[in-house]
């Protein structure tokens, strides 16, 4: 077990890395305050893993609650399914919420755990690559607006993370590559020799070989962890997380929460930032051609739907978070391994962007 | 125009009160950044001031958003009209959010701006006595769930409160009434020589006399501030401030929300509380009906409804918020003037406390 400390003063957590974890009781007592729990999990993941939690849980009372599976879920109606059952099971103000699954899990769970009673404890047990290497870091919580994604939620750390490397052994292979997508980003923004290890390793990671499972998970928490340790409340350098998730958040909404995985989103997205980057001559077409090479052994779209002309990319962009005052801001990389957030580019240059993504850049299939 | 500085680091903020505030545009723009405004308030009360506070802030792109009114839309149906406007009209994260009412306005719009993008600007506008000494100081924002009052919600500070002693003309008697059993309980909690003040002033009070209203409403919110800054999150010695609620939720909860006023239910539980410290023999029966007393006079209920029995009592008690793993814990006089919060009593003298109540305690509505 590697166990990396998130330090933000009095609310700093540990992140603990390893096979099985999700057996070993000490991991969760130490950061249980109450004698109540709840366990918010899905349909999928429940019977795969919730009996044996509760077990690990057994000297606590424990209330699962079970939700429907899906990014469409995740919205009001299904949170209120997490509130009625601690409300029904009359859960105090030192209750304890466990998210068990993914990123919707962890997300919805969190601002559950953010609102009810004004604030209870909150532990995450992420059983997805994406949410051990994201959702679950950075205190990001929340759920979607039928206008938006992640529109309504909290800014709310977790007491601990608990990522079990063997929750991934269940995991429908399409979702381990969108988890690789946020891996890759990693590298592409802040740490340019990751970029190389990945890919001497990526075919060991698609195997899931544990070694090099537990390397890649930890290099990217701690990637992500010194980034927000910088900036927890996402004024600054933090945003530069969202590599590829304006365009990404664009055609998840396009197309329907759900129809794409956030993962998928994010690696035709961050083509698209790729794209731009080398049309402002940041990086060159060789350092674009890497990257997108790599996305692809991952399995991984790089390109956007089809269908996504250019004006539904604007039109959905101009509801986006990092927009400010009105002024479009992107998360573009200045050169491999270095991203920068900048509204600071001529209008032109993503109108270029979006025009070589829609049909152009479909060259790139056959690369 | 008095000014008081509630102390909270960074997120420090000034509580201004005045009469004719709401006209005074730069006590606004000194608190607001961006350039988009919603204004968040009712249909009772749009009709009253919406127009002029949209006139003060000529300067900024304005979006009123008018719910309905009642404790009984506290809920998470009206809240998302909040969340429908904002993204509606493409609010970005520079936002502010302005509460322009009473305690329901200030606690959905206070939750909203907590949770819209994960949290924008907030300025309170109170216009009701409650909002002004209760609501609009502390940071406890929320909405109402079918199983109890104030279930869901955060934590989130303004970034300035705005009083506008002129607002009380519009408002009912019966309003007028329930915000000064707030007053009055701060007199109860931590300051026995505004008790007397408050003897000598209370049919001043309900004149609206402007010099005396904004003294108590001066008195009130530093009383309030001070506790809070003593305890941010509730965690100990704010919970004082729960005077007669804990008796007081039950009462709204069992008749239906919106039946009895807020300030009216927590009368009648401040009376029990009061009954209560009169058993243990903390405060004489003299002193208990010289409050009973003072609250009569602002015109307040002092028995709970004739139909609730002790049991009905026991049962919402159950889940209110001060149970902490399973443990009773109330809000009692130690002596006039000085609360404490403690579940360190014989459950009889619960029993007891609530059997008189029921009944026999009706014998002070003729004394």
């Amino acid at each position: 077990m590697q166990t990396l400390q998130v330090d933000l003063g009095e609310r700093s957590y540990p992140i603990h890395i390893g096979e099985r974890l999700i057996d070993r009781a000490e991991l969760f007592s130490d950061r249980i305050r109450g004698r109540q729990v709840a366990v918010v999990t899905n349909e999928t993941v429940a019977p795969l893993y919730l009996d044996r939690l509760t077990q690990t849980l057994s000297d606590y009372s424990v209330t699962p609650v079970i939700l429907p599976d899906g990014e469409e879920h995740k919205n009001w109606q299904t949170l209120q399914l997490i509130f009625d059952a601690l409300l029904g099971a009359r859960h105090d103000r030192n209750t304890t919420v466990i998210a068990l699954g993914g990123g919707v899990i962890g997300d919805m769970a969190g601002y559950a755990a953010s609102s009810y009673q004004r604030g209870v404890d909150f532990i995450q047990v992420p059983t997805t690559l994406l949410s051990q290497v994201d959702s679950s870091v950075g205190g990001k919580t929340g759920i979607n607006h039928p206008l938006g994604k992640n529109m309504i939620g909290a800014f709310y750390q977790p007491r601990a993370v608990i990522i079990d490397t063997a929750t991934l052994k269940t995991l429908p292979p399409r979702e381990l590559s969108a988890g690789l997508a946020e891996v890759i980003k990693y590298g592409l923004i802040c740490d340019e020799p990751f970029l190389g290890w990945l890919e001497a390793n990526v075919d060991r990671l698609r195997a899931l070989d544990p070694v090099v499972l537990t390397e890649a998970i930890h290099r990217s928490c701690a990637a992500k962890a010194k980034v927000v340790n910088a900036d927890e409340r996402e004024s600054g350098v933090r945003a530069i997380l969202n590599l590829g998730h304006t365009f990404g958040h664009a055609i998840e909404t396009h197309m329907g929460y759900g129809v794409w995985l956030h993962g998928e989103a994010v690696s035709a997205g961050t083509v698209m930032a790729l794209e731009m980057s080398c049309q402002l001559g940041w990086i060159t077409r060789m350092e674009r051609d890497r990257a997108i090479k790599l996305l692809q052994r991952a399995a991984l779209p790089v390109v956007p739907p089809a269908q996504m002309k250019p004006q539904d990319f604007l039109e959905h962009m101009a509801v986006d978070k990092k927009v400010l005052d009105g002024r479009l801001r992107l998360v573009l990389l200045r050169r491999m391994g270095e991203a920068v957030v900048t509204g600071d580019f001529p209008r032109d240059v993503l109108e270029t962007t979006l025009s070589a993504s829609y049909g152009a850049m479909t060259e790139h299939l056959g690369a």
